[in-house]
């Protein structure tokens, strides 16, 4: 089997397009490497977006709740108004001096932990988690990363090689061991702790035997690949612990629950009441603009950064720095956090009442507005479930509302709105859920 | 030895800094990652950029001959624009329909030969490199890499694994071999080719004999790291077809010198009369904003793409797209290619002149406007040429003109003003080094 895991995807045949997509997916596959892939059945075309709200070429407005790049809404004037400003002044690099990256370092790390105070900039998430791992693998000594069972923590070699979500098609690193979540494996929230931290220590065994010393456990702290499980809080901190025995550190990818989209939080791992060594940030960090970072203790920082130089061009340069502090000072000043929790729960109430007529929702797990939504009977088997999600996304995306599916059976939907969403998006999503939920056949 | 040969960087106590620089700078090392090196013996700090030049906060202009990322000049409005427009528009991801990604895409590819007919979209050369070693991995089957003995291909764990420039402390892969360049080696231009097919065949033999297949020939076709090496023209086709005949692919990184920097040529492999399988983008591509890029041949390209996806979120956003189809409107209505060859024989011709006056200039060698000049008698031990290299660039920085250094011993000027350059400019370059090399005890 050579999937690669991605079932909301458009494959030639699906549906009868019209003539312009027709003609635009020829000219795409003509040009483009192989390995893009389009979503839904029918794919989208857009040429405007504003808020909550992108814009296909006739002018039709689909609502967005799946995309957590642009956080603060789909071209936030007030971050590019920041882009521009900067643009005209100067994008220098860090090899010169620029008071507004140290400014920006400064804020960012404020936002963490006491214990994590240094700050290393790249330009995309996959990067931040590549070098997350050349830090601890140099720090730790040794080459063993232990991650989730349907982990997704990027693009690159190195990190892809840890991303057993990317499917057969991708070579898994001979050093990379999965342990499975409490949640999908069914096990009761009073063991999770004691699941997990068992995974790990079994992961760290294995590891041994075969003469590799653990360099890290990396955890995206909302496991959102896995199917958005968080719960119960601090299940994670034996397992942590357990690794930072055997030598190992511990890195929080931050990509996708970072910058407040759990709402309790700013990142993700607070949840689990632990400091990691190592913290990755990415997606919603400029709003859009190519930025990412490590965030991290200052031992392993220096540890590697002594010896090694790391000169990344266009990391740290002066626009996505202008960029990442306007996002911030939305955050901080328009009280993000709080309105996530309520839109959060908002949405929560909304899901749940609507289970109650519709027991194809079998399951809403969510932390702030980051949802997962099981779909289909317990007892109906995986394919047919991860059929009926894979319709109802199609039928939302007809409806001009937008979002995806996630999950080790791809059969929980990914419901992950701009954070700046309002009380009418979320009914309107409810309200085209609940008619989708009615248009197609269970 | 532990040394990240990085000569032109800052270290404590090399000289008296302003108060305002040293807080900056103590602010700095408190929450910046220890892998941050700041250029000069003197740090420069900028406030402010305009085409060839970058400001001081008092107001002092450094003229910029060292930056080849903002090629069409710093803070280019015409890019800007460019920029600012698109944002406010929509900024996209690649897995929806968006005319102007594809627009773009057919756009690049034509500036390329027939056989290169496939992009994939990055944000940063070391992002290219990466997948461009992804996928010449699975379209070769095996894992060796080669490389020049001196090169440098970014800052991804697989990347900095082929990359000898980053000195001692960063582990290199057990994959890579390294073939020692005929300039630097000091062989003839007739034998020049002759050499570099044997070095490569040795690579490709001592891979074999531990039952390594050969994945890539990776090459930066102007040698920058190495010190900038590119002639006879065409003496590495010997060695690219030794490669091709054991099975593995030829990579051209055009970090450097894409995008008209030889002025010969838009790319850099065109001068040794090559055509690569696949071809990496990055620095200039954007005139600043993070986007790269991975061209290749359409059989390599999928032979990745149909099993493995690679969903790179940042890469190919609209934005990023606005920015580099302005730049390559740029290059090609101003002609800024024959700009470029005009430039560099000007500042050539004047080297050429200085260099009859001043023995310390041992040779000049350019494509376009990338030059390589190596300082010091040819007899001088090796750590003198390179403290006078590094003399000459501080003198330099003290008169507000930027330069840095390159090749195995550092004892090579890294001449690299962006494209848009004028005769005044190059004048003014020439001066002042003339000056320098006045200063400087010899």
């Amino acid at each position: 089997m050579t999937t690669d895991l991605m079932p909301n995807r458009f494959r030639p045949g699906d549906s009868v397009l019209p003539e312009r997509e027709a003609e635009l997916i020829a000219r795409r596959d003509a040009v483009l490497g192989a390995s893009y892939r389009l979503q839904y059945r029918k794919p989208v075309h857009f040429v405007r977006g504003e808020g909550m709200w992108l814009y296909d070429p006739d002018g039709r407005a689909y609502l967005d709740f799946y995309n957590n790049v642009p956080s603060l809404g789909h071209c936030n004037p007030e971050v590019n108004a920041a882009m521009t400003d900067q643009a005209g002044r100067i994008s220098a690099n860090t090899r010169y001096l620029e008071p507004r990256l140290v400014d920006y370092a400064e804020r960012l790390t404020a936002t963490f932990p006491d214990e994590i105070d240094r700050v290393v900039f790249t330009c995309t998430g996959s990067e931040s988690n590549d070098l997350a791992l050349r830090i601890a693998r140099l720090a730790s000594g040794g080459e063993g990363v232990i991650v989730s069972s349907y982990a997704y923590h990027g693009t690159s070699a190195a990190v892809a090689g840890v991303s057993p979500n990317l499917g057969e098609a991708v070579q898994l690193s001979p050093f990379v061991r999965m342990v499975t979540l409490p949640g999908p494996a069914g096990v009761p929230e009073a063991q999770a702790a004691a699941h997990f931290e068992a995974e790990v220590r079994a992961a760290i065994h294995d590891l041994k035997r075969r003469g590799i010393g653990v360099a890290a456990l990396l955890l995206d702290s909302i496991f959102s690949s896995d199917g958005v499980w968080t719960d119960p809080p601090g299940f994670i901190a034996g397992g942590a612990q357990a690794v930072r025995d055997a030598g190992g550190l511990i890195i929080c990818d931050e990509v996708q629950p970072g910058f407040g989209r759990t709402g309790a939080h700013m990142w993700g791992f607070q949840h689990h009441g632990i400091v990691p060594d190592l913290v990755t940030l990415g997606k919603p960090m400029g709003n859009g603009f190519p930025i990412g970072a490590v965030v991290g203790r200052k031992a392993p920082m220096e540890r590697f950064g002594v010896t090694a130089r790391y000169s990344n061009t266009f990391a740290g340069n002066t626009i996505g720095i202008a960029c990442a502090d306007a996002v911030l000072t939305i955050i901080e000043r328009d009280g993000i956090l709080g309105h996530v929790q309520t839109m959060g729960a908002r949405l929560h109430k909304g899901l749940e009442a609507l289970a109650t007529r519709q027991p194809t929702l079998r399951a809403i797990r969510n932390a702030g507005l980051f949802f997962g939504i099981d779909i289909g009977a317990p007892d109906s088997a995986p394919a047919a479930r991860r059929k009926l999600a894979l319709d109802l996304v199609n039928a939302l995306r007809e409806d001009a509302v937008m979002i995806s599916t996630t999950g080790a059976n791809e059969d929980t939907l990914k419901v992950r709105p701009p954070l700046i969403c309002e009380a009418g998006h979320v009914d309107l999503f409810l309200s085209s859920l609940d008619r989708a939920l009615g248009s197609i056949s269970l």
